[in-house]
């Protein structure tokens, strides 16, 4: 398991900690309706104080969710699920003073050593990233037989020949485990299976096609005709690409729907809490995350992933999450939102795919 | 009227279009499901052809709908919208051919002569803005009284104390007559009105505050607490920012929902679908729109405004579609979906605001 | 002076610096050749130890320069310019152990508390920038008086009309004390004076003029022809914008040539090293620095523009850099490079300069 | 030469080319000044009617400069370099009314027939560049042997270990035929190969070396104290990398300086027309150029190289010229230099490189 850095726990015996409080708990006043107080979690890892120096680590976190604490159980929630009357924990410290221990810290390696003046201290599209592509190489061949690799997309994925079968050799070989993506993703994906086309421009020559812009609106169109993906890829014999890989693999996906859809297709889920129920689902398995070009989707589920996974051996191991972007501007607002544990690699999404279908087939 | 453009009509005495066919109608074969060969809808004026050379214009038309023709009566729908045997245009040329004539023209000005070699034929931040901020402003004057001025707005321009004031205005002096945004807009805009943050950063001195990033989960838990956005505003008794001024003024905002949300506030529309038609309404009556700062629904109501808006004294308008960002690639993706139309500013949507806000009182 | 905060020089007496060597030279090899293990300068205070507890600030410092000590006289020079012999100083630390020590603390405020986990980290696009505008209309008035403004404009602040005539304001009221630009803003200046175009295109209506690409190519040559640029505007009778105010006022101006210059125009230097050292007179005289819309420029002279500047009564005050920019790309990379203590604005020059012409006039 | 495309030249006996007058000169009236009504070139074939019907192609043209017209002979040269009394034509038309004819039209490819609405006019890093890629793996494959391949090279595929790799390649492998850059390419790639760091940060590891900020000057010092490039890695014994490839192939390679420069490295030609004389000579013999994440640079060459070549054996063939950047913002500033023939790939130059190397070796 050299891919995957070792966890460190807490020293719980350092005095503060020994002496600190149970966590306490306030009952929520109503549905989706959180106690005042309540703690928010972070995407660290977290311990709760069950008293007597019994300290419990939250197992599938996430950020801005709320704990509830029954007995020696706690279940990481968003606010909106909870019900009248469970349990919430409460209290905003986080150095056990309140029962509630927050360790960032436990995959850290040794930083270098910095003077009071340093260059190239933020990531740009100037970082050097092969490194970064080598670990993701060795990660990926990990995990892929012992975790869970989830690939959050946007259409631009679909839009290029090579991408677009870079991606199908993921599905295909045990790379994604499961893929999140949009109504846009799908369609467009289908659009090149049916037409050979992404928005009416050709996937490979770039010639735009007389009427083209009719063809996301015709798939569209004859997927709702024939009832389901499933069935419209059968009935119209679509082979190539996403969509029909992941179908032949058993792999699932979540479409979320967005009011920026066409369609939708059938099976999108257009309502935006059940669709985070079903993205959720993946973000309590997820031990590797890609997310390319989508800054919809990537901030969603980056919300919903926590920094650390804990194994069903009970083994506490890292999250990787890569963000594959273009610009500064979306990889520090992820990191604003608090997601600091993602490596961003500023690139176009299609360079990235085709970089690793060279380097792992 | 002189900051509106006449409208030139097509015309219908010219011979090809004299000898066009009459349009043609296919029954749509199943709810939301449509004919082969359905004709969509561009954002240019559309005419059909009833016979007897009588055209007839789409009045409160969208890019990648459908017609729904009766008697002489036509309807542009979404198609999800489409019922089992409605009569669905169909047909895909443009000309006359099979009774459908686009009239992309209409508004054109004479373009300046251009040689075989020209330089700055494309907009960029390096365009001269002043007579676009000048034909704003005259735009906007007019509208007040004689149009419909509907705000897409992202976060961002809750962010910062002037930018937030200056919106206030516009809601307070009848620059905006419908406020469209997600839930992040609104969540901040109230966590500035209860804390005077943005995300738990001060939205004047830039000072991040202790604990801040419980905020706007604090705002939001609140807000569910008291049940509804107006309940939550008269009860905490917020009075300053954008969403507080549209309920002292009756600007109706709509909400819509994404992946995205924490939450979500109360009166967030969270499916995508119900989201699309409460922003449809605004996009039947709207003469001129500014978006700001948000690709999402930028691009999800751009694709729902057409060019042309005809008045109640059927005068055919132009439809003036503002986009505020600060990256090319927003703007030709917009382009990309066709919407041409729209007059693209490259800069901060902070500073936007305070210009319009100096310019405007 | 209330503007502009106050500097608390390092403790001398502390135990470690008190014990302190005296810094040491090593004769330069060669001309332009530094000796092993110079010391290179930071932008921040850098103090030299004399011995017995005599410590020395520099002043008119740079970054990555080096330190000429004889006697009591200390000279920061760029490496190029040594000559044979010249005693640079030696040693790598920063702390005193080398008779060295680098003061970034000097104008600290005290940053705000924050936890574990926080949001908006870093400064983008949406951070809010009302109060860092105030800020800088509160130095400019200060530094009107009692200081030395220097503008490093990009040619983009010449194709608009409103951004310029603000320019051409600041020039005319004592808000700029220098201007540092290239061929291009200075050649488009001029194009706007003479055909009110940039590239060709009216500055205000947009619209591309027949043949206008020759605008800039004809101004060039008129200049060249008449001799200078002082002479061609005299006889050619240019009157607006920002060069003509410059040669009206008597505010310098430096015209740095580079490879992508037609002409170039008289009085551009076209040598990067004797540029440079135009350039380097303004940087060891400035108290604020607003850098618009130029990528080299900036870059050029935030290498050369320390953190400090020290009165000519002694007293040590903040350099306060501007930095006008529309991507993170740009602020980040001037980050990278060590100029941590420039402020970002994210936005177009055109807004920039419009909303200080609003605020200061 | 199937990855050439042929050539069409006008049709000069369409009958208003047949009755064009001969093309007129004027002699310029001082050195480096114009006569009135010159004509500027663009990027396209132009050619001069010598009257009769004889019709003269220039060769070796290139954007904005002039024609000196002798007799049979025409040679166009920048506006600078020309000398008083030098004939040089005159007219600013362009479909032989002067004697002068543009041509753009000359490699044309039949563009896809589109209606009156389309979607993806534009290039973004959306459009799919699988066959771009494709087409530029032929050209160098066929350049190698029979054109002449220029490269121009922004600092940052020095950063990346792969890139820097790919790149050394490239130059040993006969798929460099010139080399373009400016001090801090050949400055952190020489870093590079003493120290594995660009600008302090390791090139793979992506970790900080401790005083790594002045690695970059010790590099510098060392080369200026070896007294030149070459001499510099003879002595010290650097072997990897571009700019010793350069050295041990015979790659004549052209170091343009900047205002940005720390040092220079001795054989950086620091003053900008000089320089631009030394990238010219490689203009007029590119056949393919690909410019990578210098916008600087890209521009610079861009303004230089023409749209076409004429071979040796009086061929006329497309220049390619590609630009690899990561916004949407250079190619359109490109673009609207009028320099269209360009094709853009938008992505991380180090995945280009990368790509190239998998795919030419």
């Amino acid at each position: 398991m050299s891919a995957i850095p070792a966890y460190t726990p807490p020293d719980f015996s350092r005095p503060d900690l020994a002496a600190a409080p149970a966590a306490r708990t306030e009952p929520a006043p109503a549905d989706g309706v959180l106690p005042q107080g309540f703690h928010a979690t972070s995407n660290h890892p977290e311990y709760l104080h069950l008293g007597d120096g019994d300290w419990l680590l939250a197992r599938e976190s996430r950020m801005d969710a709320v704990m509830i604490l029954r007995g020696r159980e706690v279940g990481v929630m968003e606010p909106r699920l909870v019900k009248r009357g469970d349990p919430v924990v409460v209290g905003r410290s986080e150095e056990g003073e309140e029962g509630i221990y927050v360790h960032p810290a436990g995959f850290s390696s040794p930083a270098a050593a910095t003077g009071k003046f340093a260059f190239r201290t933020r990531g740009t599209r100037e970082t050097p990233f092969s490194r970064s592509y080598d670990e993701l190489y060795a990660v990926l061949r990990h995990d892929r037989e012992r975790g869970h690799i989830v690939w959050v997309l946007g259409p631009a994925v679909a839009f290029d020949k090579d991408s677009r079968d870079a991606m199908q050799f993921m599905v295909e070989h045990g790379y994604c485990h499961a893929l999140l993506a949009g109504n846009a993703l799908a369609t467009h994906d289908l659009e090149a299976a049916r037409f050979r086309t992404g928005l009416g421009q050709d996937i490979y020559t770039q010639v735009l096609q007389p009427h083209g812009h009719y063809n996301h609106l015709d798939i569209i169109n004859e997927v709702r005709l024939h009832g389901s993906i499933p069935r419209a890829i059968r009935e119209l014999g679509l082979s190539d690409g996403i969509i029909p890989a992941c179908e032949r693999q058993g792999v699932p996906y979540v479409l979320a729907g967005s009011i920026r859809d066409d369609g939708p297709l059938p099976g999108v889920i257009s309502d935006a809490c059940l669709a985070q129920d079903a993205m959720r689902v993946h973000a309590r398995r997820a031990t590797t995350v890609i997310a390319l070009a989508t800054q919809l989707h990537t901030i969603a589920f980056g919300n919903m992933v926590p920094g650390y996974h804990v194994t069903a051996e009970d083994v506490v191991r890292p999250v990787f999450f890569y963000v594959v972007d273009m610009t500064e501007f979306s990889t520090d607002k992820l990191a604003n939102r608090g997601s600091l544990q993602a490596v961003a690699i500023l690139t176009n999404a299609q360079d990235f795919m085709v970089n690793l279908w060279h380097n792992l087939r």
